[in-house]
């Protein structure tokens, strides 16, 4: 086998072989391929394509590319979930306490939040003392005694999936939704849960703001999760506005509190309760969607989920008196300059304008300030008076204070008419 | 600018400005944009192609990549010539002693052979102390006395095509026109001619085999040409059978001998001839292509051009002794097997034919034996005998033998019927 020729099938759209993936996959990893011809790959793929045995075959290959995590030695049927990102999300930190506390096993391994908003990891980073860094005995002995745990993900997971992520990066090869599936599918194979639901967001605020090209994504996804074995669903879910009101680290695991406690926006619950509904349908806990959905609200408001979150947090080094989770020195509310109802958002700007306030990292080297973020009160269709607050910016330091304001108003548009309905929080679930 | 968003340009079909293309090719040299981002470019290129304007951009910021050589101080008018490589092609060694003969000059640089037999460069290296690493000024002087030179290419020379045409080998992004337009044409237009003659060779031993392939490079190199200042024409000759009956350094530079003292084959007079003159017509030193084709012969009939000819030898330290040229310890026939019509060649299989014994190279790193090589007496259509010699194998070790006779009884076909008309050995000549 030669690369070379592998190179020219798939210039001329040719599908390749298992064994021609391997080839390519291996040789990118060992470095007797080199990152000019991966390149060459990733283009030619980016511009024909891949079909479903490819992408598939690439999946599987990427995965076993370096460490592959063995939870068969954990009693119970494991979970994962993946987002592919959005302004506010913070559902994991809501359903995976209740799934751990209706007797399912949360398994999750994180990354850090790069552009936008920060992580899951970043959130969890918010909690005085809480690690994420734990070895991989001690992260499943807890998913043992406690039923979940969320670590960041380790170094030896994926190499090839660093590798294509990084030329990726930087050679317009990034949005080709069967490269998107193989990175993330290889790495939740990596992870060996038997279950898995993915939140694939639609919208203004997501990696894929096209609601057709979110399904093709979120089908793609969910047919080589099947293809390797596990039991899996895709949810297309709204980012046409920010999830909750919160973004920004600390203030975002203040609004999962609230959800634990039986409160919060509307919306997280809905998004929160009905992925771990999901959840509970493929691992055969329940046999009916509404029964699911109500039963994970029944073990929020009955306090259960905040207890194994606790658990999560207190195994995890962490602090429980939440009182003392960091605080912004200042508040600053942003009115609307006139009356009207809100048109749209532009939730990217929302998420950028947040990273501008120290919430997030434009680049891997950045630090984060947890307590700063934004509030934003108004939800799409919303009937707002001129002077009512549209956000309120929680922040340390002026420094890009006048960027973020000129930013969020024109994210938040106030038109006169009453806006035509907004596109469903949660389109449709793939499975 | 950008180089992420350069590639996403030409990713989605886009025509570059010349502005683009200016700063993917200086950033490719001074190294500011990485291999891994060259070939994806090279990738996408040869997918959906360039227009015009971009070949025409990308030619002249190639050559403008590094040395340009100024010829303005050589009086006259400088005359190039390329050839997109073939089986037995030794026109260069008889055309330009006919145009210097003429009064032209003859100003060309040459690269050595890789793969078939060897290129011009090997071939003058047959004759004994001939040198082709003479300075620019020394070269110049040449052509300013004798009024031709021929030397190898520098090594300041277009340097983005040696960084481009090796990321091409192994990025399976050799084969598209455009980019071979621009390899060539920018190498064309850093030595400076005022006129240039390409010939693009179709058939089984060419570079492009497709008629109308041939016909589409030769096309775009020439209104390249035009667009760089340069008078310039594209003759479509047949590789379909070996040019002339030599193949092989010595063997070649003994049959120009031959065509230089007025006889030799027949085809590779013709080829000769008809590139010298229409050297001649761009140059406007003749009107008419019959006229100048006969000129071209007369020049060769009176000894004008064996003349110029020698005082190129002489003047890069050869040996006119041209009995001296080295010989082959051993001729080998190969016979036919049977009687019948030459009814095809694999031209490219008899140049690997006559790399396996020893003429040509198979990695930049390989020697040649300027003694070695074949002589092809058969053309297409001849009726031949069994038994009737089809080659002549000249050797010095018989190592790859009996490899080369199985390579050349398959490359020669012979059949019962007489042969349909042949392809013509002119097809035809853009301008």
């Amino acid at each position: 086998m030669n690369i070379v020729d592998i190179l020219a099938k798939k210039r001329d759209a040719q599908a390749l072989t298992a064994d021609e993936i391997a080839f390519l996959v291996k040789g990118a990893v060992d470095g007797s391929i080199a990152d000019y011809q991966v390149t060459a790959f990733l283009m030619a793929g980016r511009i024909h394509g891949f079909t479903k045995e490819e992408t598939l075959a690439l999946t599987m290959e990427m995965a076993h590319s370096g460490e592959m995590i063995d939870l068969s030695d954990v009693e119970g049927i494991k979970v994962d979930k993946h987002s592919t990102g959005g302004v506010g999300d913070k559902t994991s930190l809501i359903l995976l306490p209740i799934i751990a506390a209706a007797g399912l096993k949360g398994a999750k391994m994180s990354g850090r939040g790069l552009g936008h908003t920060g992580g899951t990891l970043d959130k969890l980073a918010s909690i005085p003392g809480f690690r994420c860094d734990l070895a991989i005995d001690t992260f499943k002995e807890q998913v043992r005694k406690t039923g979940l745990s969320i670590i960041s993900q380790t170094d030896g997971l994926v190499p090839a999936d660093k590798l294509f992520y990084a030329l990726r990066d930087v050679t317009a090869t990034v949005d080709s939704i069967p490269l998107i599936t193989a990175s993330i599918m290889s790495k939740k194979l990596a992870m060996g849960a038997d279950v898995l639901v993915l939140d694939v967001k639609y919208g203004s605020g997501a990696l894929i703001k096209d609601e057709q090209e979110s399904r093709m994504l979120g089908e793609m996804m969910v047919e080589v999760a099947k293809g390797t074995g596990m039991k899996a669903a895709a949810m297309l879910t709204s980012m046409e506005q920010p999830l909750g009101m919160a973004v920004g680290n600390a203030l975002e695991v203040k609004e999962v509190l609230d959800v634990l406690h039986g409160e919060g926006p509307q919306d997280l619950r809905e998004v929160a309760f009905a992925i771990a509904a999901e959840m509970m349908l493929l691992a055969g806990l329940k046999q009916n969607r509404a029964e699911a959905r109500a039963y994970a609200a029944e073990i929020v408001q009955s306090g259960a989920a905040l207890q194994k979150f606790e658990q999560m947090v207190l195994a995890q080094g962490g602090s429980t008196e939440f009182d003392s989770l960091p605080v912004a020195e200042q508040i600053i509310p942003l009115c609307a300059e006139k009356a009207g109802y809100i048109g749209s958002f532009d939730t990217a700007a929302i998420g950028h304008a947040a990273m501008l306030l120290g919430a997030g990292r434009r680049k891997k080297t950045d630090s984060i300030d947890p307590a700063t973020g934004l509030i934003v009160p108004v939800k799409l269709g919303d009937r707002v008076t001129a002077e009512q607050p549209l956000a309120y910016l929680h922040i340390n330091n002026t420094e890009n204070l006048q960027d973020a304001c000129r930013m969020l108003k024109e994210a938040i548009c106030i038109q006169e008419d009453v806006p035509q309905k907004t596109a469903p929080l949660i389109l449709d679930i793939i499975n």
